[in-house]
């Protein structure tokens, strides 16, 4: 085959084949090769078990005017602000606001894009207007999957309760990290500013400097594709400029508000199992004919994190 | 100041005022702490000499209904396909053609989305249909600039002539490193099935993993922010399903062959300079007061490489 007469949606099948999100399509499925497994041939191979269902106290749904964005909560790590969240999304606060910051290659925004404080939307009765910082917290009673490869931000990366995660055996302490799709809450000077009311997603390459700075809440599970699309502000900080070109909030809510028949039914894979370890390694070292130089190494935000819908 | 009454945007201003690009606007510049300088700071204190013009030989310019898109060639990593990106954009190969695929957190590609090869543009006489593979070169003749910080991915990483890249001391070689921005030529199962007229570029976490698996060939300057919202597709690996939603390339020209007065005229910072190290410094450890746990720490695809427009 010459390269003339490539196909091209057919070499891109191919070039790139293994960037496929778990469950999608393969253009071909090759035969497991000896030395290993492939990422399809691992979650084919996946049972029940290896699966967990969101749960409903910890799931958030964004509904933008173009689709859904689930986000999982971390209570586990940021319970304060979570318990917020939750507050502010079951009272509806977020509900007619909007997406307000776009920034390449960095973040988006959402909130009360009010600049008047005094004009600013009430939280309500149920939130809190002032929490503590939730940057990291204690490691103990966590349940850490630790990658052997090296990550150079913290001393030790890997998943906690299926999130992204670091941690520091000389503090104690434990965090979320910052890859794409994590949320956080924005923050004033102060520490202890931030309230839940004003969240971010990452939607680029991991700001993991970040770290230990911000609050960070849980991560978006399915729809990222929504919020990396929305058109970059022309602000500074990637702020929309006109009103007009802010994306509006259809509504927040907390999934455990939602009737049953209106929620998304999705697992996501535990990060706790063996499963889990060895679809990390098909990513350290792909399995598939096409990698000539398997990379032998894996960093924190590079391992997907699949989702599919719940079966039966 | 109560959370409740923060100002949201200026929140986020301050809050993750570094992630400017360079020479945007701050809403608050800081005077400089003794403990180092900001990237403002240090972009502030550069010299003409700190500065390199983009060289309109190795520059092309990606027409799209929303703007350009700058792109910057590296023949010194890959002479063969950039020679033939030279003579396709001179030729006019790509104006009509499309952006097929939009893979969320991966690549946009573009080229000639017929699946039927007997229908396909012809590359034209200035462009060769098969070139070797160009996954790596010889280390020898480069000035690399290393980071000290660990890499992982391999075992040393930094910038050559302003694009990030990574070096192997045992096998004396070299490779463009996939960050967000890089540009490479998608390529069938044969190592050298890649011609230079499909082309991707990273619009997500970087996937190092890619890295000497193919053909890297420049990196994007400026315009990222057209590719990176397109819709993602829907079909496999990103493809559009729908001919009706692939984004219409305009042209693709190389900026030599385009008139002075049409030309973008950018200068990209140069990557070899005292001004450079103390630029990622200031990355690697943010000093400005909102920070309270520098990293410490950086990777090569987290240093902006920032751009301006040439002066007089």
């Amino acid at each position: 085959m010459t390269a003339n007469t490539m196909n091209p949606s057919r070499t891109a099948l191919l070039a790139l084949s293994l960037a496929l999100a778990a469950g999608a399509a393969h253009a071909a499925a090759p035969a497991a090769p000896a030395k290993g497994r492939t990422m399809q041939q691992v979650l084919d191979a996946s049972q029940p078990g290896d699966w967990r269902e969101l749960d409903p106290r910890n799931t958030i749904y964004l509904e933008l005017e173009r689709g859904r964005v689930v986000i999982e909560l971390a209570p586990q790590f940021a319970p304060e602000h979570v318990a917020n969240i939750r507050a502010l999304a079951h009272s509806g606060y977020w509900n007619g606001l909007s997406v307000n910051r776009s920034q390449d290659n960095y973040v988006v925004q959402w909130g009360d894009p009010e600049e008047d404080a005094a004009k600013r939307k009430p939280l309500g009765a149920g939130a809190k207007a002032k929490l503590p910082a939730e940057f990291a917290r204690k490691s103990a009673g966590l349940k850490t999957t630790v990658l052997p490869d090296v990550d150079g931000w913290a001393k030790q990366a890997g998943f906690v309760d299926g999130f992204p995660a670091a941690r520091d055996s000389a503090s104690g302490s434990s965090w979320l990290t910052h890859c794409y799709g994590t949320v956080g809450a924005g923050r004033d000077m102060a520490p202890d500013s931030s309230n839940g009311s004003e969240l971010y997603v990452v939607i680029g390459q991991s700001p993991r400097h970040l770290d230990r700075n911000i609050t960070t809440v849980g991560r978006v599970v399915q729809g990222m594709e929504l919020l990396s699309v929305l058109p970059r502000g022309t602000g500074a900080l990637g702020f929309y400029e006109k009103p007009s070109e802010r994306a509006p909030i259809v509504s927040i809510r907390l999934a455990a508000d939602v009737p049953q028949a209106q929620r998304a039914p999705l697992e996501v894979l535990r990060t706790d199992t063996p499963l889990f370890a060895e679809l990390v390694e098909s990513r350290r070292n792909r399995r598939d004919d096409w990698y000539l130089q398997p990379a032998g190494h894996i960093n924190v935000c590079n391992v997907p994190l699949p989702v599919r819908e719940k079966k039966g």
